[in-house]
């Protein structure tokens, strides 16, 4: 189930918001379940409860990270470096560095534009309200982050979904390819939201092959000019993630003019910004004129929307990238809670297959998913346990970014023993 | 003229946007202006430049200004004060306290609501996507913040306007009912955005009186249960006013519950915080239902839109509103500035008298406007005299804000001439 919010409620039939925006609010799912788990530690103590529910870097006392390097490089600014605005488009030399560091090596051929939004939320606000039309859906898989029901409600289109496994766990290319027929038959215009790798909520990445494979499909669909298809790839955790993840970017090479391919670039995770509000929308085209009109279009959006973006956190990505010994330092650091990450969920997943508990296919990130035909009874009866997850539609999400390696491990099994009592 | 973007430019009949989201894009013309005052300062040096496009604090040497107390404030913040996410609708404090700041001693009855918004352009937009429909006009007076034009653009609604002064340059009350009027018979439905006290670009307050005379009018219009009216109040400019100036406020109580009072807070120029996003949506309704359904569309607008706001700059207003003695320090040193905004403007008033150079009645703010039937000429023949305004539709806008009380002395003569040769 959704837990977000959904339309229709009417104030005993007295609306000041114009129809469109009539919202029911339902308690968010991820602020719910750590409410409870709060609660737990507050009265069981920290080490007593299992609070799988945060979507940030903890440590294994539960302490937010936050990267020294890149902190002792925000300090460093000088006091007019957070209080001048930004350009509307963001700092250009912000702009470079995040195509920069976005692509790495695998810079694909092609004209390639960026403007600076508030995390990657505002990159898919922009690629959502330009790119679609009042009414049309959009397609992402069915396990996937609730924020895009919400931005896609908000304007007034829908998501769609296709089923992102099929029955051996492995990525089901035959569900994607008919969905996106089938929208694009209905719409002749598709925005795909493709969230790899590191997938949240189930960790799941697409292999350079599988994506070769999209890509190829894609081009077949554009052979017909009246299908217009936006790809839209969600990075948003691929920092914690090896290089070798990007190759699949410079598949974005020379595509028809009528694919346009978008990434969306977020500094919250990678430098432990979250709060700064700091990423780009970055489109890249074969064709000038489509890259053209992509840097207009989210250039308007900025200034009608938010104006401009937090200029401190630009500032620190730029002076990373000047400096070699200082990016060095951050990916040191960063390298560190990496292996971290990797230990955890490594450990969760050996787990899970000692004790026989079925998990979505993981493979970076900071979340496993477990599948569920019940989910909000087993979190329940998980937190019995004192044992926290999120329920999402399909199953729970496990936050391995926020829990230890030594609760990773025993989880699995409290997991499988809960499903077997409801 | 308006310099910004306007719609209809095709790229060679091939657009991969939607066809709402065609935009052409002219150069801005703030920052057209701006770019040649920097050259001329860079060509003759800062002293022989009149820069007077700069829509922020500068000191007499052209020196961004920054309140010491409110970074001291910031500095002092541990790094996950920046590093975490704020709440979907912002700290709970930080609201709390930004509705106390916003009202003062002059806080209305009612049921008040407020979500963390980027700026005041954040509050703008969640007010005029959530309370108008597609197509509709928003209203506001000729006299306009351009981006106004852009958030209504950009989200598929019109600025409609009525005339600010009448032949007398006092408030044009009669255009200002007749326009309501109008729309109400079209729409039903109507924002209506006043940008009071320190409007931008002209300076001008209304008056306690005035505004009792616009809330009467709109009860009047209200008594018609057909009729919806948000009347949205822009105090971007208020902390740079006398506490006097936000009596008005509490004219918003026991209100109709058709008609919706929005207030957008901004911490940009009252803590010189202008590049870390940070404002609110605030919204007054004699009606406890109209409140809940203003915090749930904003809230909904929140997670559709950019998701949540910058922790950091929340956590400092809620700290200086903690310490009494740190308040006190931020008021004295606003203050400082405020007197030196003032003397700026009364030397431009001044001058302006002396010279008879008719201009905008300006009362409060950072900008003073001179009315002119060719803005661009007249911009174009003052940049000779290495003198820089922003010309806009009906006339140039002068920053008080970024030129020394010397410069605001000879500008007026230096206009008053440029009239005579063009």
């Amino acid at each position: 189930m959704f837990l977000g919010y959904t339309g229709g409620l009417k104030l005993e039939s007295f609306n000041m918001v114009a129809n469109h925006a009539i919202r029911q609010v339902a308690e968010d799912a991820i602020f719910g379940a750590n409410t409870q788990a709060q609660k737990a530690i507050s009265e069981y103590g920290f080490n007593n409860v299992i609070n799988g529910t945060i979507g940030v870097f903890l440590d294994d006392e539960g302490i937010l990270v936050t990267f020294d390097s890149v902190f002792n490089a925000l300090r460093e600014l000088k006091d007019e470096s957070f209080a001048a605005y930004a350009p509307l488009n963001g700092i250009n030399e912000y702009l470079d560095t995040a195509i920069k560091t976005t692509f790495g090596d695998y810079k694909p051929d092609g004209f390639i534009e960026a403007v600076a939004t508030p995390g990657g939320t505002g990159a898919i606000r922009h690629a959502v309200w330009n790119y679609s039309s009042w009414g049309e859906e959009i397609l992402t898989s069915d396990w996937y982050w609730d924020p895009y029901n919400t931005i896609a409600t908000e304007h007034g289109r829908k998501i769609s979904t296709y089923k992102l496994f099929d029955e051996k766990m492995n990525f089901n290319f035959e569900d994607f390819e008919s969905k996106v027929e089938l929208l694009l038959d209905k719409q002749k215009r598709l925005i795909i939201i493709i969230n790899s790798p590191a997938h949240n909520p189930t960790g799941f990445s697409l292999s350079y092959d599988e994506w070769l494979g999209i890509i190829e499909m894609l081009k077949r669909k554009a052979s017909s000019n009246q299908n217009k298809i936006v790809l839209f790839i969600d990075i948003a955790y691929i920092d914690f993630c090896e290089d070798e993840s990007r190759r699949f970017l410079s598949l974005l090479s020379n595509l028809p003019k009528n694919i346009l391919s978008i990434v969306s670039y977020s500094m919250s995770k990678g430098y432990t910004f979250y709060g700064l509000r700091s990423g780009a929308i970055i489109g890249v085209s074969s064709n000038k004129d489509v890259a053209i009109e992509f840097k207009n279009a989210c250039s308007h959006s900025n200034r009608g929307v938010w104006s401009n973006g937090t200029r401190c956190a630009m500032e620190v990505l730029t002076k990373i990238y000047r400096d070699e010994s200082l990016l060095e330092k951050v990916e040191k650091e960063r390298n560190h809670y990496k292996e971290m990450l990797k230990i955890r969920a490594n450990s969760f997943m050996k787990a899970s297959e000692e004790v026989g508990l079925e998990i979505c296919p993981y493979k970076d990130g900071f979340f496993i998913s477990i599948p569920s035909n019940d989910p909000i009874g087993l979190a329940k009866e998980l937190s019995k346990e004192k044992v926290f997850l999120v329920p999402l539609e399909m199953g729970l999400r496990f936050a391995v970014c926020s829990v230890s390696q030594e609760k990773c491990k025993i989880t699995p099994r409290l997991i499988k023993e809960a499903m077997k009592r409801i």
